[in-house]
């Protein structure tokens, strides 16, 4: 394919882009880079500008105090707003809290104590290492087993695969939607059902797919799930999270962390915990106001666009790039290692490169195109659909074949023997 | 006392005030209600706002996932200042992150791992509500003994009291430097050491005392504390809150939320959780930097004006409510619930009344003096001195007065059965 080529069509998807008109809702600067790191941080909605301005000027600084009356339920307004557009969860069943370490926590912790005389956990040693550094924390606290299965890199934990590890001992299978390296998407509803039926509990990380791949946590009868808020819900760096725990799970569940907001008539500040009777109990302290402010404001933008269109343009994102991967970088020495076929895969694009860290640093530093590294050898590129245009991902890619093709990338400082 | 005697000691007080020109640093609406609480929620900073002008616009939206550079040790930086100009801690004890309750729960979860073979955890039954629950939590989950003692609610644990109620049993000690209730103020210095020499560990909630009271965790021989930052730090509804560990401790800590950010060499994503070797062990997940960067302006402003004149404020204010409760207020069924002692007490003044609720109620509705009312008689008046004049001291008990002398309060409705 030509360069003329592949602009001219790219230029085409831009034309019909049915959500093209989202990307002027965000701070992206005429003269910026190309940013292919959404799935790390999303960009600034223009809103949420505004909702700050609110947030602070008349709520905080006018109303003081007394705005806690319309701030105190917003972790669950705001989770039950994102059930619906996008987590497939019916409304008392997500809160926005915490950060994602901590609420993967409390859940894990609760689904072991709702499985005891089991004493094995399973997760995939490719996990998020946050993932696998709690469970791991779980595990050693009480005795347990955590088994880290290696699943294949590019397709992820199947169903089958799933079935094989699993026993009567399993009390918790814990797995990423998507997988932070691949993208690999992981069929939710196929692994719930296997490992229902060796009667574990499963535990969803849904940071790689939540904004990006449409969930359907009620229908596909999922336990319990934690996501981050600041990759596609764009809400933010280091912005609340959130958690889902199914309906029929939560009177059954006592998260470890006891706190005042938690507590059954909170005010009243009596003794004794007592847990009020839905989710509210997997809250502890005060919910940060300004962040879920941020969610809130984010989860607005995409329920407008609609999870099945931003779904829609991100594979047609990512299968744009991994056709101009084959045509021009599959001979300079990549190797795709996210899935082909669009249905397993989310939102980004994995490449492998031997140098994949000097050509990371050069394509920033050089090529003015933010992706991210991931060692040993991996630049992951994501297509956050709401803010990235097909014409972004053509020139992308065009940019990456020159610089590696002019070997540019090799003037960048080798990478250290322990990133940093 | 006349009321014109009053507020002409008031109005010069105020002319005197060698912080006076703090206010100004902050959004006061110059047709706004007597803010009496701060202790609750401080007000916002002017500067805050450019602050995250600058955050959202330029670092957010400008720089992207580049600025994680300046961003990623936010947590400590901050709690660097903050112990340096209100904790009285040195380096590297210090961390900004999480709610108050998930770092009371990480800290007093490794306290008790640190004390093996101690089975009680000693604490007030008058200790704030999410500090007994948390408390409750660990020990159900682990088979100890928590001693909710029964110090005086006025006055607070002393040295000698405390002493009374350890034992070589004692694995962990948590109080509040400050009470909620009363405002006692505790003698950190003289508990932390009848604590030790029962070889238990302490750990302080400085909720109510951090920014108002001068606290010296260091040469006090504190071991572990842990704040909020949205009261007299003025950072925010919800905002993060900080954890300190003893230097010489920090090693033997290993606190339960094992997640990537207290990880060594983060972003190898190396399998096996080894946590860092400083204070950063008790990070779990990301940060949340806006949030982090409303805490540093509170701290700069606070640090500007200095600790030691915020407390001379803050006594003298406290000061005057109590001579102007006296003169006009304790002959109308008012009790005093604080501290008479200056050097005894923190920085707001209890009431008891038995009409509490309604008088709170008709005092935000009619005459426009907002302070909190806590279960089941208390009215809590709080003199945060950055932004409390002596003049509204003066007002508000003059408004107080007219208003129980009217009987107005009478006309809002009675304290619901549980309060909301």
């Amino acid at each position: 394919m030509q360069e003329s080529q592949a602009r001219e069509l790219a230029a085409e998807l831009d034309r019909r882009d049915q959500i093209g008109w989202l990307r002027e809702r965000f701070v992206v600067e005429s003269d910026g880079p190309i940013y292919l790191d959404g799935n790390s941080l999303g960009r600034l909605p223009l809103r949420s500008l505004a909702r700050l301005d609110q947030v602070l000027r008349a709520e905080w600084g006018g109303g003081l105090v007394g705005s806690w009356d319309g701030w105190i339920d917003l972790p669950s307004r705001v989770g039950d707003e994102l059930g619906q557009h996008l987590l497939g969860a019916g409304p008392g069943q997500v809160l926005v809290a915490d950060s994602t370490t901590v609420n993967l926590f409390k859940l894990a912790s609760s689904a072991l104590d709702a499985r005891p005389g089991r004493s094995t956990i399973v997760s995939d040693r490719g996990n998020f290492p946050t993932d696998r550094y709690l469970l791991e924390g779980l595990a050693k606290q009480r005795g347990l087993r955590l088994d880290l299965v290696d699943f294949p890199e590019v397709e992820g934990p199947s169903p089958d695969l799933v079935a094989k590890v699993l026993s009567d001992d399993t009390a918790l299978l814990a797995l990423s939607h998507v997988d932070y390296r691949s993208g690999a998407l992981a069929d939710m509803t196929g692994i719930n059902r296997v490992a229902h039926s060796s009667g574990a509990l499963v535990l969803w990380d849904l940071c790689h797919s939540v904004g990006a791949v449409p969930i359907e946590l009620d229908s596909s009868g999922a336990d319990l799930a934690a996501g981050c808020t600041y990759k596609y819900l764009n809400a933010g760096p280091g912005s609340p999270a959130f958690l889902y725990a199914r309906a029929d799970l939560q009177a059954s569940l006592r998260q470890p962390i006891w706190g005042w907001f938690g507590q059954t008539d909170q005010f009243a500040m009596s003794q004794g915990y007592q847990p009020v009777a839905g989710l509210g109990r997997f809250q502890s302290g005060s919910p940060n106001v300004i962040g879920i402010a941020l969610v809130d404001e984010g989860v607005r933008l995409l329920a407008e666009a609609g999870i099945q269109a931003v779904r829609e343009k991100s594979l047609a994102l990512t299968s744009l790039l991994i056709e101009l991967h084959d045509a021009w970088l599959a001979n300079l020495g990549f190797e795709l290692m996210s899935p082909r076929d669009p249905r397993l895969r989310g939102s980004q694009v994995t490449l492998r490169h031997p140098d994949a860290y000097r050509v990371c640093r050069a394509m920033i530093a050089d090529a003015r195109v933010i992706a991210d590294f991931r060692a040993p050898d991996r630049l992951r590129l994501g297509c956050a659909a709401p803010t990235t245009s097909f014409g972004e991902v053509c020139e992308a890619v065009i940019r990456i074949r020159q610089l590696v093709q002019s070997g540019r990338h090799l003037a960048e400082a080798a990478q250290p023997s322990r990133s940093t």
